[in-house]
């Protein structure tokens, strides 16, 4: 099955091609009466937006998202909101290359084996233009949460994390990394700039923080936050890992070491100590901040040619020849954060559903 | 909302508390004509029960399951499949200190935060009991997958990881720890012993390989084998990371590190070169091995009292005196390979609903 | 696919066949902190048990159900509620004819070309029985409506309908037919009594009213309270129609006749002059009560032998020997007005996860 | 919750307001590989467009269909089908009487109480407009079911049934009624043009029948066949009934009368000498016809001014002063059609992922 529907009361389905016309989301189960327009979803967009610097794709797209439902008198119905961007820099290229072979570490060979066939043009449905999609609905769902901030940085790219002493959220909006690490950014700047000249790609690790999120969302045992967060995020393009809280790490820790202890708190919220859980226990939210850091692996489409195979099953080698990101993982973190704010509108409405 | 079903189309609904008189799983939409007797199910609960040896839990529970539905004649009909399996051993003990406070690292809090209050009997709910209706409802899932062989395996515990130079599958069987690397099982039993001892607790990291999955299982965008894999992995209780393939080692790597490049084989299947992807690509399956890697914390249960708060929000302090797992990754072997298979079941029901 | 799952939020899974050692249902989603115990669902099987007059079957089964999980102290704990009912009159007869040819009317042709084989002893899976999953599994859902009073009863039976202007509810549960009108019920003694005699059946009409429903449980466009019911409704056994308010008879109106005017009632709440409708428009309740007409077809068993053929395609006849209800809408009520609950609670509980 | 997708593998989202700028649905998990162009799609389209006769609503619109994802070269991907129609006739007219009070028998004051608010431009999401989404969607179903011929038409208006006698498929096409009796057409033109005249409307029965679908379609006991269309058709705007086969008159029947006898046919499949079940058994297809009869109620906006009630709660009176059909149900028959349609490609899907 093709699902491309995510979520459960608050939903949304997306649609489109990296090389059609335009693409799209349908977001479902949104609250009346939220005050919405095109302006509460565009920045979000603007920030995910390629062409913006040296470290992403040069591919040139306003991404300007229409309303064409769901909104009356600038507030939400309740009835599904279509949201829609236009593709506009669909560059006319030959693709007779990619239609006949297949580039590894893309998805090609996988729809092909799937499908029987693919619009080859631009990945088709498999480009991360669909993110736009996603960030377009997260923005949206940013708006059933009003408690909540999300708060999206770049922790590592290729190998080289961040100090957490030098974190400053201010940063992050400074430099084009989303960096919270002024000296990191500076790094990245000579790493990513060396990979894109290289023709090379690099990996990134993405963390996002939720803060404000009550005790009491999520649910046992099939719906558990954080395994609809890990969801969400391995779905992303280009996704090959998700932590909550202390994740691997925590697998090389002792239950005393890995403890979260509480004392009381104001209005009989504890107080917890630390928060190796990342704000998660048993599938539902404690109250602490919810953590989670995803993996990027490095943009498959590189200019070093690799050995692959014709459609025909014949060898052959192949590069990629049109305009990528260095380093896929950057223009990751509004992506990261909108699926975040997706999954947390879901379930603060799952939560009243139940539980009132 | 308390979402208890796993899966699209072979689905599991799963039901019981640590405590109560039995546990189970409805089985739902299993292929009719599948030979199936309580003998397929037995030997995965039995490989999951505690009590085996002094590395996990002294709870002595037969967990013998019984079919009370959907078979007839010792065939699947297509109706749903009810597997119970009593609870025997409810150690009747004084439940008082857990039901007045919040022990750390548990669901206790968060369950009362949700739900206003809890079993608070051995964890109710959360205990991790249940994952034997998992595991009873994976053992019906590997039957409708035949042509799928899944191997899970402990790669590390505490942070001492097995030497892939060691690996010997036939080993995994011959050691209590499911353990790849005889060396490494060695150090173990030493290592687990200390923390038992010590009334500490380990984390672990599980890996599970399943060869055989046939190139196009899995769907974008939100439907996609790995995005299924992380859901169904960060669902198991205690587990705080999932990857898939390299995982965050991806995130530092270069594209040409990570490359999985293709030449001719048989039958025009390609023959991959590396397998950095773990079998899954776009968020379907490329017919290499499926990997997936999950990070279990140390069982929060341990003799070291911490700091906790009371239901009505006053300090004091709690340990754990009940039986518990010095490392519940252990036997979080078998829950891993069950769950790899109800995922791999659904997904294989899903490609032929589309695509025949 | 097998769907065995009723409802979105408030859900539950039947399991179990008439033959089998028990049949259940699993209710997830349940809100928490209900009072619950087997007594208050216990009534309403017993209102739908067979065996209490001549005019059903003589099936003798006590049907009481147990509790397995998700009740702690005598309260709902929002996790999974598991019933359970056990078979004892699974009266051990010769099925060799039954399983040999396919009786007419009833599933066995259906489930055979489905499945390739089936459970014919008592119908298996298809049996009237499961009816009893559902009557348990709608007693929980009442409890999670209080503000909403169901009456179900019989409006006709073989063709003679009850005359409106005799109703009188405290007549329901005063005879076996679930019949509010004293006149009719005693025709339909000497009309059911001769449909047996004559080894013939009869089919029957029941009315479900709920009154209570606030305006606003429902949704359009593909969630409305009238679809869900009309779902719940056709997929009892034997039901072949649905009608919310006037039903059919509306196709046979005018725009003004059919006209369900308002007028100003108390605390801004319209006071409607008319309810042609059903309390139901664009898929939403109005605040009128929520009117839905089912029809029951004859049992399909009978003493009469039809023609029909056996599983190898040779012509044969086939009539029932087993026990059967004369007239299978009679205890439809109960099933009926667990459905209307089971989706009143879902629906909700959706409004509230929508509408805060 | 607001549910605007419809099906479980074959499923579509519909969104779009009457007097927004275009309506749509996206078609997901539509198998690969079939050939599918607007040409495909429009004819239904036509079918259903107002503004063709006298009987149907005035409003003027080409309904033109655009398809901007998920077909390449002409055939589908696999991935998810965006329709789009723009809304070209949304006249602009004085909605200051609708936007403060509630038109009786429309969903006004519903989507009022439930969502605190409604965009009442012609109706806004509960406007029949939304069914031209329905039947574009449909068209793409129609492509997944080649084996099946689905037939619909109108066979009583204000309770003037045709003649079974007279029946002429043919015929179906040569009237404005979409009636297959050609006497009963010449009777309706005098019936609805008397309506219309008056600023009356009249109700209407749609029947529609699916030949040459599989024994084998279908599921029990949540996902019955009959009960996904009784879910389809009470779901379209202005229908108050559906019928499986002999529907209520079933439930007037015997036994005996009512029974669908088997006789050897060619190929072991039986041949039925009667059809009162619809094709329909257990909730699974038997390879009869499968036939739903379907009742709409007359259109409730007439020119005879009814009391109602304003936002405030004051009394008032209101009729329509806009574009409206006499005869809502006669366009009704390309909606019945297409979600009949969108049901059996979904269960046709949904068999072949369970057996094969």
């Amino acid at each position: 099955m093709s699902r491309n529907t995510f979520g459960q009361v608050f939903r949304f389905t997306t649609w489109g091609e990296s090389h059609g016309p335009a693409l799209g989301a349908v977001v479902d189960g949104c609250p009346p009466g939220l005050s919405l327009t095109e302006a509460d979803i565009q920045p979000f967009l603007d920030a995910r937006r390629p062409g913006q610097s040296r470290f992403t794709t040069q591919r040139q797209e306003p991404d300007a998202v229409r309303i064409l439902s769901g909104v009356f008198e600038g507030r939400t119905t309740g009835t599904p909101i279509s949201l829609m961007i236009e593709n506009t820099d669909q560059r006319s290229k030959d693709y007779s290359e990619v239609a006949k072979a297949y580039r590894p570490g893309h998805a090609d060979y996988a729809y092909d084996a799937k499908y029987g066939f693919r619009d080859y043009r631009g990945g088709g449905r498999s480009s991360a233009r669909e993110t736009a999609a996603r960030v377009a609905a997260g923005g949206v769902a940013r708006l059933v949460i009003p408690e909540v901030a999300i708060l999206g940085y770049v922790s590592a790219i290729g190998g080289d994390a961040i100090d957490p002493a030098n974190f400053d959220a201010a940063e992050i909006a400074r430099n084009p990394f989303f960096c919270p690490d002024p000296a990191a950014a500076a790094r990245w700047e000579a790493l990513v700039d060396g990979a894109r000249k290289a023709g090379s790609s690099l990996g990134a690790v993405v963390e996002c923080v939720a803060t404000g999120v009550p005790a009491g969302w999520g649910a046992p045992l099939y719906g558990k936050l954080d395994a609809e967060l890990a969801y969400a995020m391995m779905g992303i393009n280009a996704v090959k890992g998700v932590e909550i809280g202390d994740g691997f790490a925590a697998a090389a820790n002792t239950g005393e070491g890995n403890a979260d202890p509480m004392r009381p708190g104001n209005e009989g919220h504890p107080v917890f100590t630390a928060n190796h859980a990342g704000g998660i226990a048993g599938g539902i939210a404690t109250g602490q901040p919810v953590v989670v850091r995803v993996a990027f692996k490095p943009t498959s489409s590189i200019l070093t040619a690799m050995p692959t195979i014709t459609r025909e099953g014949e060898a052959t080698e192949l590069f990629t020849k049109g305009r990528h990101d260095p380093c896929v993982g950057i223009r990751g973190v509004p992506v990261v954060e909108a699926m975040m704010a997706a999954v947390l509108a879901d379930q603060k409405m799952l939560h009243r559903a139940q539980c009132g």
